[in-house]
This record gives structure tokens, C-alpha cells and sequence, in this order.
């Protein structure tokens, strides 16, 4: 799969950009609201600056108006220094200090959890303060410095202070001021209160743009990596923890209605931004200074709830209901694999191989798409030995998915069930591998499953699979089965027997084709090159008895072969060269003409094979 | 693809329902906590009843424990009723009565939020009294009953009232009266408030088990249909609208803790109740009177939050990251439809078939993997007449998917693009219609879909490709090529000329295949009876110059055919009895083995296409 990055300046007209430009222009004239006036510094700022920008987890960034236009983070900066905290202390001892449940209040709010001695949440002042009081380093300049390239890390750029808003909020910050003394006053904050003030203060004012909020917030979306950077700005528990409490309470008092109405984790600043994160798919940064009574963004509110509604994000919209994620399951008796088998095996492997219980699987996986595949292995538990999922039409994997296959596979196990996954992403089974899945499980692909699987079937039954015959002759071939000794007679002597050695080419891709193959003992194996790799494809086993090359008897001297041919043990031949049915055509043409036909049947029951598979394949 | 219902009994040895097992196991010992006495009634409940369902949207039960026993819903009926205030009179004129915000504090507190002069939220006693005094109905009986009607609906049976509970929570609501007259002295409250009042503690009072939890959840969890009866019991407008305040406030004072740690919708009950909802995958319920101080079920709480952790199904676990869902793209340049073409025609689409583009999608549809899709046309849109995009591997496709591929047609219409959907599922297609998608753009397959995009170019080129040439003459048919007038002199007394008329049968599936045929004029269709249905499939359209029916050669007399081939139009066929070739051993040789290696070349001309056509359906 080619993963492409494209030129932004190449999507002007994506229909997704389309539709960001479409809502732009419909909530630009509203100029409802007032700029944040608490602070002198923020009265400052353009009204009509408006800017909205998304970015997805791969760094695709979609902008409208004005979204490099700098402003200060504010309350934005809250969740951010929270993981940053429980990234330094750990859930239990952040949670003694900052509670995470709503107040219901606004963000400036005195009230304190009094039962636990704690402010309520992270995202009012008063637990933020809490909550920037935790970080780690030594004295005001290296916590400042934490603070900032923690920051750094989710825009994946250089950020800076707006110094003038930083001395005006220490200078007038007097309400988060008293706070922090109430918070001193109760035992909620340790330490140097005037250095933990102006970390706060300074956090507030770094400056930010609609673009660097979107990065961030995709930052979340990828599960804590930066999507322009690929650096792990933060550990996904802390991204479940930032995104719960931006769910629960980013939107102060007006949290509840935000989630009921735009339904996706948010947070917004009295500078004028929003993020909204859709987790596994964007981030959203949105700028308008204009701001409601509550201290949220007018137009950044319509915005989100425009997306939301337009595209049904909100984490409650009505969810597709899962199906099972099996398209296709059959037995080993009904598909079996390329590895050619004779006589007794062949037969055996008819019988016995309901024993081996293939199951296809697509789209994506998680708990509700393998729970249904869990009924259907329950239902077939009887007859299976062996079971092979495979995940070649597999899209994403969630963790939910990783953990039930685990459950699976110790299913299988308590069940005396081989279990065989083939054809997963190698990201999926990394996974699975740190969930003690050794790599045994872990195979290419179905026919390679498969022939295990049958192999191990044989050897129960014949002790061992490789037994080796003794040489055929040249009548005991499948193609001459119909020949009567006279015909055999003229036939004879226009065959040589040739002898290879293990890993000799019996063919090599693009020779010129002017000879056919009859395997009289030991084993070959045609397998492909696959382009610029040193890997080979392998498409199928001969044993003896099976003719091969001989596609070519139709197109002789003209046609190249299109495949490798190598021994795997010592392997004898009987070679037809081509050149010698001349002598054929004039001594026994009715022989020649019965070769001809014989041989064009194998094609034709090899076209009409092809067909069954190209029509099973096409489901 | 196959939906099986099973036997809930056979999942006996299932994988999930061991693991609930186990964690009943590990729960079932605690007896921390109290039941609730805050009435009467509820002390008696027994302290040692456990029960954990979970339902999944189709109607597949796991419990274990006293997931049979009946108990009272108490508040889990909040958000039940919530649902059906919206139904009754819509968002805006419920949401004037009832808020949506958290308030931190406990479930039977006394606090309002003035501004709007309404309780803060429908979960808390003070919003669900004001809820279910919005409930419409003339008269308590016609109220109830609809009360009633609606928890059967969600549950799928009848259910009834514990009569004691409900006379003991009249009697001694005391603090529940006094809340309803604050709300009617500040007029919130409109209407008989003991009828209101009546209804609530009836509400509360009606029983249910764990397993009624679970498929009440379920129905949450399937978009308001219920699992078992398969009705609608709500809307998904409210069901979205009921997962948020189930989110926001659904554990009172405990609701911003349970988002963090659990991270999905649930309710609680002094019961002992709790029901869980993962929107599209499932619903739990569970059943343990113990109570924590907040009025929480303690080994509800604990079953909940190890389901979470264990299967990482908090909301904000690490999803996936989405990949693009295009597997593979090709023009029709690359791939060309199964209708033969022959001549200037397939020059000219070996040129211009660049404009034809297919793309094949994998995987679950949603905003994130389609708009990878959108990039990629960005990127191909100067060469694009045609866009072809193919559905057939894709599992779930969600409403913002449905959103986003209406914005793809916009943007096609708007590049002078067509768009065509091949191999999408029937209910997809159903909701793209919905979203005034016209029908001629829903087709069956990719080669159905490249036909008629290759037929639009070739008309434009040459007005109409139907065409018909004069007959042609035995010896420009294409197998005739490298023959001599000679040897053409010897063969032609062999054939002989046949006449169809449209809809004629030339061929019949499981006829005797003793002859082969040269199409000399019109055009005949191969199709299969698919089984059990009048539909065909069509699998090639010969056009004159073509050989069919010629695999027999090579199996005179044994083979059957395998598909029909019926004349599309008037067709005239070269025809070669086998049995006439007899002659020609005797008399030319040399001019029969030609004839068997030029038909047995294009055998393997045919199998070395199947074999790249394998190749590149098993990506």
C-alpha cells in the first residue's frame, strides 16, 4: 500500500476543504460576543480575526482564514500541562490533588472538592493552578522550560511568549491570585506559590495559531504522536486521561451541553481558540476572539457543532452496528493447498482435512466484529484441529480486537486447537507479539497455512510426508495413463532422463521455452521473484508423477519461462526437447495428435480450476 | 454472507463469556458497601445476588450470576424517560425545562441552575421529576402506561411494578416531595405535581434483571432498535441525546471519575443496577445491591471498569490510526472489462482508458479513511472522465462516511467527473439514496461499471460501437491468422454456416460439448445461472472473430458445457463438428496438429491471464 504525502497546496480543491471554506464563509459575518477583557492585553485583539484549521493524524493539514494568525493559549494550555503532570507523578498522586469531575461552575470559579481537600477538576483555574504546581524541575526557569517543549512537542514547532499578556496577567491576575492563597490556605498546594503562580500565568501566554492548535489536537487523535514530527509527544494513557477530562469538564460550564450538542472531548481559552479531537481521525483548531459570556468562542462553538452535525462526529451519533468480519470460511477438504499430492495422501487429505477450518476476515476488527466470529468457531469447535484466520482483507485493528484474540487463542489452546494467522499488517502482529503471541502463529499466507496444516495431518497418519517412492517410469506418468504400450513404444525414445541436485534450476524465468518436464522422483518447487526484493514468492510443489513445462508445447520456440523451477531434493526427469516431435508428425502423427489433446485437457482443467478460484476469489 | 442466530446455550465454552466468568469470580467475594435504606423496601434486598449480562445488538446473551433476578430500576430509568420527554416535545422545549449540565454534586441534591431557572440536568432527582412531569398522556393511567409501553420496548417484554417499593418510596419520598415543590414554587414545574410525583416513584419501582439492563443498553447500543424484537423502541436523535447525559452525568457525583476510568455511557440505580453502552457493539448490565456512598453498585462499578480496562473499551483508548482504505487503484488503461473488443477499438482504449480510474476500498468507511480516498482523486483528477470506486471488501460504513461521499459526487459533478459505486452493500446504497443519490450510479461489479465507461469513450469516438461489420469470412477469423490458403482449403469443408436469431441459445450449460464455434457476425453473451434464482451472471460478450466452445477440442465427447451462451443479437457461427476432424487425421496431419497447438495456444494465452487475474485478487 503506498502511503503518499501530498503537497497541501495541492488539495485547493479537495471536497473536504470545499466544505471547511463552505462553513467559514457562513459564520464569518456573525459578530456576536466580545474579546476577553479581564486582562488589559487581550482587549486588544482583532474581532475579526477568524481562522479554522483540521489536521489528520498523517499530517494532511486543511486551513481556512486566518489560522497562522499567533494568539495566546490560555485555558487551551490546561489539559496539556495535566498529562505533563501525570506524566511526572502517575494517576494516583495527581488524582489526590485535582479531582476530575464537573463543577457545573464557571472556569474562575472558588468552590473545592471539600471532601477529598482537592480542587474539582484540572480544566477551572483553580485545579489548573493545582495542577501546574505538580510539574517537576528545578526552580521557575527549568519547569518553564518542561512546560514549553512539552508544548513544542504537540505543535512540532518552536513556540515563544507573548510577554506583554504574561506581565499583564501576573500583574492583574488577582482572582487566580486568591485562589492560589486559598489553596495554600487549605494544604492543596506545596511549595513556592509566587513561582507556581507565574509558571501558570506564563503557560497562559504562549502564543499559538489555529494551525499549532490543530496540530496538537491531531497530536491526541494519534494517539499522543505528533503527526508532523512522529515524535511521541505523550504517552497514550495520559492521551485517555487529557481526553476524558476535556469530555467531562473542557468546556467549563458549559461542558455538558458541548458534549450533548457537538459531542466530541474540547477545550477552549479565553484567547479566542478551540480544539476538538475526534480521536483515531483529527484534530480540529478553530480562532475567534469573540467570545460568549461563558468565555467560549462564538464562532469556534458554531463551527464544531456546523462539522459535527454536517458530518455526524459526534462520538454518540448513530454507530453502523457490527457485523461478523468472516466473509468466507471453508474447510481443508473443500480448498486445499498448491502443494500438489498423489494417490493415498490425496484422498486422505479429502477426508481428513474438515480437520483444518480456514475463516477470511474484513474490515476492521474490534470487540463486536471477532465476537461474532467467536460464535462461529464455537459452533465448529467439534470437528477443528486446526483453524487459520486470515487478515489479508483486514483493515484497522483496535485494542479491544488485540485482547479477544488473545482470549481466542487461549481458547483454542484449552480447546487442543492449532490456531494459524495469516496475512496480517506486520504493525498488527507487532502487537500481538507483545501480548506473548510467538511467531510461530504468524504465517504469509492461506496455502502456506494450509499445506502445514495438511502436512501435519500426513505425518500423524504416514509418519513422516516426504517418504520418497521410487523412480516412476515413464508409463506410471499421470499424462500417459491413457496410452496404450505401442503408443508408449513410439513415445519412449524421444525422452531423455535428466538428474538434478537440491536448489538446482531445472527452469529459470525467461529461458526460452523448447522442452517439457516429467517428474519422475523427488520434489520441485515454482516460485516467483518478487520485484526488487530478494524474497520468492512460491507458487506450487510438484511430486512425481506431475508434468510441468509444458504450456510451452504450444508455443514452441516462441514463448519464455515465467517462472523459477528448483529442486528441493534430489530430482529426476524425463525431458522432452521439443525439436524431436518432428520426427513424430511423420511417423505417428495419430500419436502426436493424442499427445497434443491429452496435454490440452491439463490445460483445460487447470483454465477451468483457474476460473473456480478467480470466481471464489472475486467474493 | 451468512447471519446465523445461535443457541445461547452453546456458547457454553465461549472465549467471552469465560472471561465474564472469570471476572464474576474475582468480584463475587467483595462485600464492601451497603444496600440502600433510604427507603424501607430496598433494605431487603439480599447483599449477596451478583449478575452480569452483557447483549450484543443482534441478540446474543452472555451472564452469569443472578442476571434473572428482578430488582427495581430506580434511576436507571432517568435517561429512559429523558428519551421519551424528547420524543414527546423535542430538544428545544425540553431542554428549556431540563439542563444538560453536570453539577458535581449528589443525586438528591437541592441545587438549581437559576440562570435558566431549571434543574441542571435529567439524571439528578430534582431534572428527572421535572423530566417525567413533561411526560404528555391524559390522565396518571394513560401516563404510565406510556411510561410503561416505552421500558418494554427497550427490554422486549412485558415488565411490572413492585407495588411494595412503590407505596414505600410514596410514603417516604419526603425529600423527593420537597424538591418537587421548590420546582413548582419557582415554577419549573407545570401541571398536578402528586400525579407527577406518582409517576416518578412509579417509574422508579418497575422491575427489571441484569439481562433486561443489557438488552436495554443494546437497544441503546443498536441505534434504538431492540435486539430481540427488533423494533424501534427510539430514535437515534435520542439515543445520541441519552448517551450524552448518560456520559456527562449518569453517575452523579462519580460521572467525571467514570469517564476517566471506564470512559463509556452508563447509569446507575440504589437498585443495585448499573447499564454500560459501547455504542454499536454492545450493552452491559449488571446487578449487586451493595452500594458505595454515592449510591453506586460497588461490583458494578468494579465489573465495569475491568471490562474496560481488560478489553480497552474506554472511548479514548488508543484507536487505531486510520490508513487510507484505497487497496489498490488502477486505470482502465490497465484493466479492461471482460467484453471482448477487437482491433482499432482496443487500440483505442489501450490509450484513452487512462481516463477511466477504479479504486478498491477496504475496510470500514468513515471520515478519516475516505478522506485519505479524497486525496488521492485530488491528486488524479486531470486524467479523470470516469471514477470507479468499488465497495466490495468494505465492512462497516458509518454516517460520516455517508456524508463524505455525498461531498465526493459534488466534487466529481463540479470536475465534470462521473462517479460510479460498484459492489457496495444494499444497505449502504439505501442511505445514499436517502441522501438523493440516483440509482445509475449504484452498479453490480468493477468489469460491469469498466464496460460501461469503455462503451461512453468509444461512442464519443466513434458513435456508437455497435457497429456491425459485414460477416466475416472463415479465414479472418482471429485463429486463422498463421494459416496457409492451403491449409484453409483443407478446414473449410469441415464447417458449417448457422444462423441464430436474439435470445437464441447457442450453447446450454451441461450440454455435450461435441462441437466448437467461430463467431462471424453479431454478438453473443456467456452467462451462468446463479443458483436458485432467476439472476445470471454475466461473464464475457463475444464479439465476431472470436472462437468459443473450443476447450472440448481437447475432451471430445466426455465434457459438459459449463455456461450458457445466448445471442445477443442475429449471430452467424462457423461450426466444427469434432467428429468431421476424423477425416482430416487421415488426410492432412499436419493440418489437424496446427489446428490443435493455434487452439491450444490460446488456452495458453487464457491461463496466463488467469493467472495474473489470481495474482491480483489475492492482494
Amino acid at each position: 500500500m503506498n502511503h503518499q504525502k501530498f503537497d497541501p497546496l495541492s488539495q485547493e480543491n479537495s471536497p473536504i476543504l470545499t466544505c471547511i471554506k463552505d462553513i467559514y464563509k457562513r459564520y464569518q459575518p456573525i459578530n456576536e460576543g466580545n474579546v476577553a477583557t479581564y486582562i488589559p492585553e487581550l482587549a486588544k485583539a482583532n474581532p475579526d480575526f477568524f481562522g479554522i484549521c483540521i489536521t489528520t493524524p498523517d499530517g494532511q493539514i486543511y486551513q481556512v482564514g486566518e489560522s497562522q494568525q499567533s494568539f495566546t493559549i490560555q485555558s487551551i494550555s490546561k489539559p496539556f500541562v495535566y498529562g505533563l503532570a501525570l506524566a511526572d507523578h502517575g494517576v494516583d498522586k495527581v488524582m489526590s490533588k485535582v479531582g476530575v469531575e464537573p463543577t457545573g461552575e464557571a472556569f474562575n470559579s472558588i468552590v473545592f472538592d471539600e471532601d477529598n481537600n482537592r480542587p474539582y477538576n484540572p480544566m477551572v483555574n483553580a485545579g489548573a493552578i493545582a495542577t501546574t504546581a505538580l510539574i517537576k524541575g528545578e526552580g521557575y526557569e527549568q519547569r518553564f522550560d518542561r512546560i514549553l517543549k512539552m508544548f513544542e512537542g504537540f505543535a512540532g514547532r518552536s513556540l515563544t511568549v507573548d510577554e506583554g499578556v504574561f506581565q499583564s496577567e501576573k500583574s492583574t491576575g488577582h482572582r487566580n491570585r486568591a485562589i492560589a492563597y486559598l489553596e495554600l490556605n487549605a494544604g492543596m498546594l506545596e511549595g513556592n506559590l509566587e513561582e507556581h503562580l507565574d509558571l501558570y500565568f506564563r503557560q497562559c501566554s504562549i502564543l499559538v495559531t489555529a494551525q499549532d492548535l490543530a496540530v496538537m489536537a491531531a497530536t491526541l487523535a494519534n494517539n499522543g504522536i505528533n503527526p508532523i514530527t512522529q515524535q511521541q509527544a505523550v504517552n497514550p494513557e495520559e492521551v485517555r486521561a487529557i481526553l476524558s477530562v476535556m469530555a467531562s469538564c473542557g468546556m467549563y460550564d458549559f461542558s455538558g451541553e458541548w458534549l450533548y450538542r457537538i459531542g466530541l472531548p474540547a477545550k477552549s481559552g479565553v484567547g479566542g481558540g478551540i480544539i476538538a479531537v475526534l480521536p483515531g481521525q483529527f484534530g480540529i483548531g478553530t480562532f475567534s476572539p469573540l467570545l460568549d459570556p461563558r468565555g467560549n468562542s462564538v464562532r469556534g462553538i458554531k463551527v464544531c457543532e456546523e462539522l459535527s452535525q454536517r458530518f455526524k462526529f459526534h462520538l454518540f451519533d448513530s454507530h453502523p452496528v457490527s457485523q461478523t468480519c468472516v466473509i468466507r470460511t471453508y474447510t481443508g477438504a473443500m480448498v486445499s493447498s498448491k502443494r500438489q499430492r498423489r494417490g493415498v495422501q490425496r484422498d486422505f487429505l479429502d477426508r481428513e482435512g474438515e480437520k483444518i477450518l480456514v475463516y477470511e476476515l474484513k474490515g476492521d476488527l474490534y470487540f463486536a466484529t471477532l465476537e461474532k466470529l467467536t460464535r462461529q468457531l464455537q459452533n465448529n469447535q467439534k470437528t477443528a484441529k486446526f483453524i487459520i484466520l486470515d487478515g489479508h482483507r483486514v483493515g484497522n485493528v483496535n485494542s479491544s480486537a488485540i485482547t479477544l484474540l488473545s482470549e481466542i487463542k487461549q481458547w483454542c489452546f484449552s480447546q487442543e486447537i492449532t490456531l494459524i494467522l495469516t496475512g496480517f499488517e506486520p504493525k498488527t502482529t507487532v502487537r500481538l507479539q507483545d501480548n506473548n503471541w510467538t511467531d510461530d502463529i504468524f504465517v504469509d499466507t492461506i496455502d502456506t497455512a494450509l499445506e502445514w496444516c495438511e502436512n501435519c495431518l500426513l505425518s500423524e497418519e504416514y509418519n513422516g510426508i516426504t517418504t520418497v517412492k521410487n523412480q516412476f517410469s515413464l508409463e506410471e506418468m499421470d499424462i500417459f495413463k491413457a496410452f496404450t504400450p505401442e503408443e508408449m513404444t513410439a513415445l519412449a525414445p524421444l525422452f531423455s532422463e535428466v538428474s538434478y541436485q537440491p536448489n538446482d534450476f531445472i527452469i529459470r524465468e525467461g529461458e526460452t521455452s523448447d522442452r517439457l518436464f516429467l517428474l519422475a522422483k523427488g520434489m520441485a518447487t515454482v516460485s516467483l521473484r518478487l520485484s526488487q526484493k530478494e524474497q520468492r514468492k512460491r507458487l506450487t510443489t510438484y511430486i512425481p508423477g506431475i508434468a510441468f513445462g509444458e504450456l510451452a508445447l504450444f508455443d514452441i520456440n516462441v514463448s519464455q519461462r515465467t517462472a523459477d523451477i528448483v529442486a528441493d531434493t534430489e530430482v529426476i526427469c524425463y525431458v522432452l526437447e521439443f525439436n524431436r516431435l518432428k520426427t513424430l508428425l511423420n511417423t505417428k502423427p495419430e500419436v502426436y495428435i493424442k499427445l497434443l489433446q491429452t496435454f490440452g485437457k491439463t490445460l483445460v482443467n487447470t483454465i477451468k480450476r483457474a476460473t473456480l478460484e478467480i470466481r471464489s476469489l472475486s467474493v
